[in-house]
């Protein structure tokens, strides 16, 4: 990297998309991108800055001097901004708000005041809007008029009333292939999504799911529209809320792929030491039949097959309560039934199972007893596993607990249990 | 649902959004649904079909008649009815396809031919496209002319050359604010992404996420223009991999949510079955050990913590290591370097948890030599969780396979084989 005159990396850099120039940095080590992006000069800017992983952000920041991030914030559509603003730590923050023009710092702060992860973080306060008494006609006038500032991308006018509240919206298409003296009131559509500036980021995703949304306005506490949220905020929503659920799942905070080993180390371990924890009671069930283990050794060797059998059914059973809480297709309504399947599920499962596993048991060790007992215990742990698999993530929702961040954990400490304690209690009491 | 008269239901739905009544539909179980439906009459249109779910989806077909079913197809964008026509089987196609118009039928099948999650079975034929010789207010004019049909959801022209290539693409609110006079072609933007029919969607959307795209051009092979696709399918194919992703990961095959009894048992048995296997494979390598744990039983009580500890800490790093390569973060460029990472980081890992188990097993059985097997045995089988954790999904990757879809069998067959063969081999090796 550093046998390269400057004039070759930027030759190297300038064609490139914003998007790929990130990726490129990502993929570098730390002290690597640092020295690029100083060789980059100004071709590291805003566009390249908003592509970059969050992990990486936080990393590149901390090279920046505030001049630099002023330039960015300036040049960043404001939700972007806001995304910059957020990275940073408080001191950072009130030195780089004081080194922007006032009016901005006056909406930025106010932006930063609307909870983590809410609509307020998410919309741009970049809007059209029309007063309802306007004719098409003086709307086209209105956006043709130099003078006046229009967001990048827009796909709909928003129509409000004299108290600014949001009434309609008029899609860009409508308002092209319509007569000028039509008032645009005859044309707008009123069914639009309303979101309050405080409503969650998964529930607008919902909405833009569910509905087939594109764009929609934001309104604060009153009704006063303060900005739009356009779909491809949304797809990043959904991504990032895909992330956490398949994160969590696996048992990771968060993504730490650009996380040095120290950090990721760190990350990791407070899962493992739940793990632990809920390990070592399953081991504490396995010693209460210390007598009927040193008597048949059999039983060591077999009952790792029914915890784990009852772990992957739970596991099944999980994954898919778990995503279809997450879209809203598992409800109170029908809980009772959705539970009472993934029992009998797990119980039919657990049948087919037990005849193999008794079959196999029998023969192995020539004990029709054993091959008798690992059964039974299939199907108790089976049972059990159905039962956990809904019934673990139902219940962390109905506490307001994100249902995919403990559930594993909980679900395999009960199969485990269960599975241990169904195969050496029945052994112990069968066998002996 | 039977005692009360039609016009109650059809009053009751009327108001709702086409989604909301879908919803209301799969909640309901198999009979109520096809009742339900009934009772609906007209209200059941396009509209509702499109929101509903695949499995229930093809619950629904199965008690339409031909006529109604052309009847939604008709009324469908030509991307749902696509969506629609791939749920039937062959035959109930052909009998679809011979009632619907000859122009329209034409079209479907060529569709149709296109590979399945592909771009082209994605895409909207409904496109507005203008020569690229074309002024803005012959555009216009255009537009407004009545006898034009034109799609109801579109945020660019398409700009083509007289090949019928796409050159460029124009936004409608960058239409709206130049003068008649312009050429369309000083105002187009050429650095679109052209998306090739055969391209698969998670590709596409991959395109989309990338570059922050809206809509996209699709051509077909020589460059055609065939069609284009909007962000809001891509929104749907983002969340169908992400249900795949998060499935597989989970040992499911697909959404079974609403799957009956029989069928969701029959999905999960083939996982169910694998993860026998490698169950018995690791017992096996604890029958190899009967001696030793006939002498110690402390060994049978301790051996699951093992296992455990490298089955989460593995399935940690395949999360971060499946997410990465499914966003094109991990690529063979840095490969070599997150490998080392993640076998850095259980190593660490690996080392504190020894320490701790180490101390509790000394603590728990008074013997410190049990201590130190169970540290060194940790050890071991954290790094390989970590070895394994990111080679396994990079091998089934460079195979062109999913690397989710196995990745948690093989990761947890080597986790336990390492895991008791090491705590167990060393046992032998050291206490008796």
């Amino acid at each position: 990297l550093e046998s390269k005159p400057v004039d070759y990396f930027q030759a190297l850099l300038e064609p490139l998309h914003a998007a790929d120039i990130a990726d490129l940095l990502e993929q570098l080590s730390g002290g690597e991108r640092e020295q690029l992006i100083e060789l980059m000069g100004d071709l590291f800017d805003a566009e390249v800055y908003s592509h970059l992983d969050y992990t990486v952000r936080e990393d590149v920041v901390e090279d920046l001097d505030t001049e630099k991030m002023a330039e960015i914030v300036n040049d960043l559509a404001s939700d972007d901004a806001i995304d910059f603003l957020e990275d940073l730590d408080e001191e950072e923050q009130r030195e780089l708000l004081d080194a922007i023009p006032a009016e901005d710092r006056a909406f930025y702060e106010k932006h930063l005041s609307y909870p983590d992860e809410s609509a307020g973080r998410l919309m741009q306060r970049e809007v059209v809007t029309v007063p309802s008494f306007w004719t098409v006609g003086q709307t086209i006038d209105h956006m043709r008029d130099k003078k006046i500032e229009l967001p990048d991308d827009f796909y709909n006018l928003i129509i409000v009333d004299p108290s600014h509240h949001p009434v309609g919206m008029v899609k860009l298409s409508k308002l092209l292939r319509t007569k000028r003296p039509t008032p645009i009131a005859n044309i707008m559509w009123e069914d639009m999504k309303i979101i309050p500036v405080n409503m969650d980021q998964e529930d607008a995703a919902y909405l833009f799911r569910q509905y087939g949304l594109v764009e929609a306005p934001v309104v604060e506490e009153g009704g006063r529209l303060v900005g739009v949220i356009t779909v491809d905020d949304i797809v990043e929503v959904l991504d990032e809320e895909h992330e956490e659920d398949i994160l969590k799942l696996g048992g990771v905070k968060e993504d730490d792929l650009y996380s040095d080993v120290v950090e990721t180390t760190r990350l990791r371990f407070s899962w493992l030491l739940v793990n632990l924890g809920t390990a070592i009671a399953a081991s504490l069930v396995i010693g209460l039949f210390e007598t009927a283990l040193e008597k048949v050794v059999a039983l060591a060797i077999l009952m790792p097959i029914v915890a784990s059998m009852g772990g992957n059914a739970g596991t099944q059973t999980l994954t898919v309560a778990v995503r279809a809480l997450a879209t809203n297709e598992l409800t109170t309504s029908n809980a009772f039934r959705i539970v009472g399947k993934e029992v009998l599920v797990g119980g039919i499962n657990g049948i087919l199972f037990a005849i193999l596993m008794g079959l196999v048991s029998w023969a192995w060790f020539q004990d029709p007893a054993l091959g008798g007992v690992i059964a039974c215990a299939m199907v108790v742990n089976m049972l059990a596993a159905g039962l956990a698999g809904t019934l673990i993530p139902l219940g962390l929702e109905k506490l307001g607990k994100d249902p995919a961040i403990a559930s594993t954990v909980f679900l395999t400490t009960i199969t485990d249990v269960v599975g241990f304690f169904s195969f050496l209690g029945l052994a112990a009491w069968v066998l002996l």
